[in-house]
């Protein structure tokens, strides 16, 4: 019998793209579909490219029935999602929560006052929350009941580093980030960057050194490093909808380029999502465009003792919504790529 | 057991957006890639968004062994397709084609030679193949096995406008079809005006009066008027890679506004992919992209008499590729979606 | 002596493009810049890609001392215009106004008041503006002190119409005019439909048959055809941030496109920013980004006895504030292209 | 009187680009545009936006009297290039040439045939050009007859990390320079990759640490750096027509950010296209598009003891044909930014 599933936060980004995703999963039913400001309406009138007139339409979150609910994913902006997030989970603790927001992803206390400026309002799910990078945290995933997935950024950089940092092959100390994304990361709210005339033909780095994935990043590179690791992360705006594409510069701790592709190759090996390129073939958005798949590859510095590593996504898709099926499979016993076969949409 | 499909022409836009779909068909093997420029190569160097390492490499089309696919769907140029068709027909007379290019469309000879500047090398096929818009072909191409699938153009402007001649309710001698595609429409071939700089930032009308597509739009609509009609057909180039928006201007005879929108829901109620907006909802082609979906919508003139209708389609989908595999599944006798559910990628 | 001119409205599109036009005028000294919501801040702070020193901070328009100023360009929305600049006028009946809003240019006050949804509250003014289409009023601009600059739609559309009407080429009562423009032309102002990511590899349709433009394409067409007249106005949006181009479809009067053509290139003969192709060119935004020039084409449709014509402008430049400082010109009796010799920005 | 000038390639986008910004120099005569393969022709054919009447039409090269030519700008590919500006100064050994390709940046004759793949044809040209990049090579170029102007990449680089590398305020041995260019630094050929369908709305990074561009800068920073130094160089291509971006990562030598910022402010105070920001202010390719303007910002890494080094440029302008320009004027004693003044366009 199929899972009833709740999106929570149905009228964003993030959210829709669940849903997208969730229309060819053959074990999900969506069983309720939240947007408190649109409650009313149907789906289409938020979101008119889902011609699907078997979607229920959107209510207020305290209007479901959580009771019923198998699962919920939920695409709420950060601070909002911890208190209901709770409630939910009051209303039914049985049910299995994917969280897209940051509010569960950092397990220290004072990290996440420190850098979401307010002290976090469900401690006790910030202490049971596992961080939901899949290829890292399957067991734990499998296990839980509530999930919060990676910010897209980090689920990038960490793929491409995570496997490097462990094995010792670079220095941890010395990452350097330069990040790039598609407008889709800003939201669907109304900021004057994300115009069309402002973005459009042209580039923009933000956030520099401030911006909040890299706590993430270097909660999740210090566990494996086993010290405090502090990383450049330096994003840039770039003028495309969706796709993000992370250039890592490392040094190698006495290693070659051949070890970093083989400790990648031999992590990656039978990963349905994860793709490290051979022969020289570079990363680019365009190949995971609206898919689940992520594509890794490593090339030689011109620095003696450097190398350069490159990771790209959907952050939509391995970013967000796509990722928080592939847990959501885990916690149900499915297999793991199940609804998320979609090639990318290239061109 | 699934069917085996051969995909000829591998290495274009509509052959690699047939794959893309057939990948997630669950009642096709994908059994044959044909690319005569690129044979040997895995479709992975050509399109290295497909992370499929069960596809078949690329070969040549004489390299396939026809005899054993029992489909196959032609993305090659026009001009190319008839006499290699006529090659494959011949070593199987059992195959199923699904022709993407122009090469079957036209039924009169004269026309054929007129439009596209030589004889038709495979006349006797031309006589045979039926036409494939599929939601007024049904019957003939659930019976036929060389189904020519129309043009993106003519399939967004038919639908549109069919029913509404068929019905008289617009003056067939005044129809003006406003066309505006994006740059997939051109194809993956190397034209200047098809470059990133020459293209983007930018509105270009293009074959004013002369597009080859005013053929197959005449050839329709002629058949339902019963008389020989001559249209408008302006195509202009967006700054945009998918996607199809045809604005047509019509003369009322006699009808409302109401009459016409209650003619198009009257045909395409039911219909899985054909949808006509309501409340002045407006067509975009946003709503369809990477899908089989076409959206239409009537909307009042501000000159008395006259309405406009606007239709939208994936000039890659539902203008090629969807729906070919639409047209197979009625050859095969299967539901006519399987394969198709995707909802449009937006953003 | 260099004329002070201020520049009302500085912190949106049109206000911005006329300083980039201004900076490079000789005869123009820029004396004010007002924006009331960022008073006080340098212009670089609101547009950082001014790399001048020398322009004056933005105050409120309050704060500006009129009787200094030889003249002013209104970028301000409509509905705020009016107030503004009859207190501008009262304060220096001497200035030249230059305004880039709607509000003066509809001549008849219920037409105003009927598209703008209020009772004008400028009455007199309405009556003493001048319609500001250079290469049709030019004796009035240059004897006005009130110029109510045409909106972008209209100055393509009536620019490659009225001299066909005028000469009764074409049927002025089957005009059906399909308007497609970049982002733009909506405004800096916080609006999803402008948002990168609903805007972008998508064209949408919008305003049909209701457009506000409507109705001074109207007004000016009516006044050359000596009957009331109604025409169909569908304007696109496209995704590009700069440029319009209309096509507009035309019933021949027993005339011959070679006679449109004629009527064109003896109209604009001599004009500095009017061009009419040749040789079946065909006109794109591409060619007039950034610039004040203006082309248009004329090509034969499929339909016996009608034609296409096509006007391509930058809706900035000769839409909005090129325009406004070509009339200017006009205004000071300086030569009219002074300050937009400027080439197009292509790519 | 005004000076003449030839330009040659003037059918490419650097050669158009020179053409742009000399119609509008008070000092110059365009008297000669060459385009061997477009002879013949008008520029208005091979592009349609420059509206110019007395522009010449387009020659083969060979046709051009040099004699009468005061000065060049050379807008050929390069290996080209070498062999015609040799003829060019054997012609006429008087006249300044501006080259805007590769051929004449490289001091050492090895490292030419090492990264271009064949021998230099004209070695004693070699010897004698001067290195363009204006603002550290004025006095050598003012006294030149023959100027290569840097590479677009090269330039952005060069102004941002120079002054910090000559003060020793940073490590020149730990350069990282992660650089992305909108797509007319490919130029006009046809490659797929320049394809609108194959670079939009996606990310792509190329020539991973193989690019030409490194030879350049590895020879400036090693001049002031007093030691070899090899650079990381990685480009990305972005989905912007113009404008180019570096983000450099730097290695504090004992200094601060703040000391960065310093040494940056003072070598470029008083010049009129290089600009420091300040504030935090964040340089994007908006700012300079279409203009000759530079924007640099330093900004803290998160990482202790290093930094971030941001330039942006218009790359066909600062980048190449602007630069040309800048030069030109150098060479001719006159101001230099005659006939630059364009501020960028935006949107």
């Amino acid at each position: 019998m199929k899972k009833k599933v709740a999106v929570l936060g149905a009228s964003g980004y993030t959210g829709s793209d669940a849903i997208r995703l969730l229309v060819r999963h053959p074990d999900v039913e969506i069983a309720a579909l939240t947007a408190n400001t649109h409650a009313g309406k149907a789906i289409d009138e938020v979101f008119p490219h889902f011609f699907a007139p078997d979607l229920p339409d959107l209510t207020e979150w305290e209007a479901v029935d959580w009771k019923k609910q198998d699962a919920v994913i939920c695409g709420l902006p950060h601070g909002t999602t911890q208190g209901i997030i709770a409630a939910v989970l009051t209303a039914n603790p049985a049910i299995k929560v994917l969280d897209m927001s940051a509010d569960f992803r950092l397990r220290d206390k004072a990290a996440y006052a420190h850098w979401y400026g307010h002290e976090h309002r469900a401690l006790h799910l910030q202490d049971e929350a596992v961080y939901g990078l899949t290829e890292f945290y399957r067991e734990k995933i499998a296990a839980s009941r509530l999930v919060a997935c990676p910010g897209c950024y980090p689920t990038a950089v960490l793929l491409a580093l995570l496997p490097l940092v462990k094995a010792r092959l670079v220095d941890a100390h010395d990452l350097v980030i330069d990040a790039k994304s598609g407008v889709t990361g800003s939201g669907r709210g109304l900021k004057m960057a994300s115009l069309f005339s402002e973005a459009g033909e042209g580039l923009s780095p933000y956030s520099i050194g401030t911006h909040r994935h890299s706590s993430e990043i270097e909660q999740e590179i210090s566990a494996v490093a086993g010290a405090a690791v502090t990383v450049n992360f330096t994003p840039h705006l770039v003028p495309m909808a969706r796709g993000e594409l992370c250039t890592c510069y490392v040094r190698l701790n006495g290693s070659t380029v051949e070890d970093l592709g083989a400790a990648l190759e031999q992590t990656y090996r039978g990963e349905p999502f994860v793709h490290v390129t051979r022969d020289g073939a570079i990363p680019r958005t365009q190949n995971v465009r609206g898919s689940n798949h992520v594509q890794i590859g490593v090339f030689p510095d011109r620095i003696k003792g450097r190398a350069v590593v490159i990771a790209t996504l959907d952050n939509l898709v391995k970013g967000s919504a796509g990722q928080a099926i592939q847990n959501m499979n885990l916690m149900f016993g499915w297999p793991e790529a199940t609804g998320l076969e979609q090639i990318a949409l290239f061109p």
